[in-house]
């Protein structure tokens, strides 16, 4: 990995394409960094790029993606998962000539691949697939967080034959934000995260609608309290958004999900025979990942950046 | 309900059976008011008894449950939900004569019933059972919090011949730490926890030891962020007094447990099926409910008390 840091994006032209909450967030790091590049910002929300601009995050506003490729270095595709073919598609011509360095921000990995290879017939060498490993269940520009990327970790898939330089400016963009950036495969991100990210959001959406649909006016969610609030917090996550997080990463989520149902089935079986050695294996079990995970979230909180 | 508050309370003496996180939580939370009763703890960690007394949770530490009894006008019993038979037949010839009220915080309460009908042959009028809404992944002495039951509910499931003054009595307890005090039935309280704390545990626990089972020394929990510590926070809770838990309510647990599981298998389809719109029907349900349930919380903290 490139250890250059924000040395390699210095003096830059960086275009952010999709001003949610990713998108914004990103800008508001670099300005609390104070790092030196001029931030162009394309919404096809005018109201979302006039608060980005109001907010200072970013230098100026384009009036087209298109018309933002053709003065930026770098260019972050921050938009939903399945709008990365159109957008693509649409700045094809303002790409070709291959002096842009693209990066994206998508959940799946796999459907930005496809989407390059349906535009470009490949995926282009200046073209690095990327997934910053954060998030909020707020969205928007207004819920942009300067600190959101902070000893976070941000996911590269690029292909073999993808220019070192671009994999560099990428690298070093996230860098500058206080992320660490970490190069795996397509099909190893979208099992990973399908397991870490898409399984969890699917069984939190799954319960609340669930316990929703049998509580009159939601009575029942009178008695919840912190354990439920914390369990719950990603069913208020954006609906479109992972609408097309799910359709695009649908066999690496079934896949998990699959393994989930099948070890549920066992503990549910426990619970109905009053099995209660299987229980408490489960739960010690458990207890002991889950403490592990704690110490590693603690060691990357206090790490310097 | 009443709402004599504090004042009902003011001058007794209080014992607490068991100094784990919850009894120790309530001491600490009436040293903090500083409302004036006198504290009488007891535990079977000789350690935790004398941790509680240097930390100035409590007045004095007793021997025996039994010795306890004798000198208190009010027992909490915090222990785990499955010690509560032996703890009150233990306590049995100390009660007898009924100038003690005596409440639990156990978070099944059928088996509290079912305990008191083992021992007593009844529910008695001088006992309450109850449930505060409140916990942590945390446990222990060391892990009490004066704060913790500050806004949140407190279920008191008493019977219809439940003396007027032990009622009372309790809730002025509850009151006093900040808690409101609702009355329910036992299987209604039994229902609503199952649905709304039990049911998320053991969802949690299952989701990481599956998760666990599959990953080599647990590589994957490197690559997740805040939604899975917030979705798996639960997973971190004490396997013995959840396996209590499980095993007391298991009906109820079950009931719930198996209508979620219908659901989860409705979206399994649809994922499988590319079926968008059912997602995005269950995920805008689910949002819509979440962000009710949000409103209630912060309702609920901002409330004075």
């Amino acid at each position: 990995m490139s250890t250059l840091g924000s040395r390699q994006l210095e003096g830059r032209t960086l275009g952010i394409v999709g001003l949610g909450l990713i998108g914004a967030s990103l800008a508001a790091a670099l300005r609390a960094r104070h790092v030196s590049v001029t931030i162009c910002g394309y919404d096809q929300s005018r109201e979302s790029s006039a608060r980005a601009l109001e907010l200072g995050y970013v230098d100026q506003v384009a009036d087209s993606p298109q018309t933002l490729c053709k003065t930026c270095d770098l260019v972050v595709l921050a938009v939903p998962v399945l709008s990365t073919e159109s957008v693509l598609r649409a700045l094809a011509p303002a790409l070709s000539d291959g002096g842009t360095v693209v990066t994206d921000v998508g959940s799946v990995k796999c459907v930005v691949d496809k989407a390059a290879h349906a535009v470009f017939g490949e995926l282009p060498s200046w073209l690095v697939p990327g997934h910053p490993i954060a998030g909020s269940e707020f969205s928007g520009v207004n819920a942009a967080n300067p600190a959101l990327y902070k000893n976070h970790q941000v996911i590269l898939t690029p292909a073999e034959d993808t220019e070192p330089g671009a994999l560099d400016l990428v690298t070093s963009l996230w860098q500058a934000v206080g992320a660490s950036v970490e190069v795996m495969s397509v099909s190893r991100h979208d099992e990973v995260l399908a397991a870490t990210s898409h399984l969890p959001h699917l069984l939190a959406f799954s319960l609340v609608d669930s316990l929703a649909q049998e509580s009159e006016k939601y009575e029942i969610f009178h008695y919840a309290a912190g354990g439920f609030r914390d369990f719950t917090r990603i069913a208020a996550s954006d609906p479109t958004m992972w609408h097309d997080i799910f359709l695009s990463n649908d066999q690496a989520t079934l896949d998990v999900l699959d393994r989930y149902m099948t070890h549920l089935q066992t503990v549910r079986d426990a619970l109905a025979t009053g099995d209660g050695d299987t229980l408490f294996d489960v739960f010690t079990r458990a207890k002991k990942a889950r403490d592990h995970f704690s110490r590693v979230l603690d060691e990357r909180q206090s790490s310097t950046t």
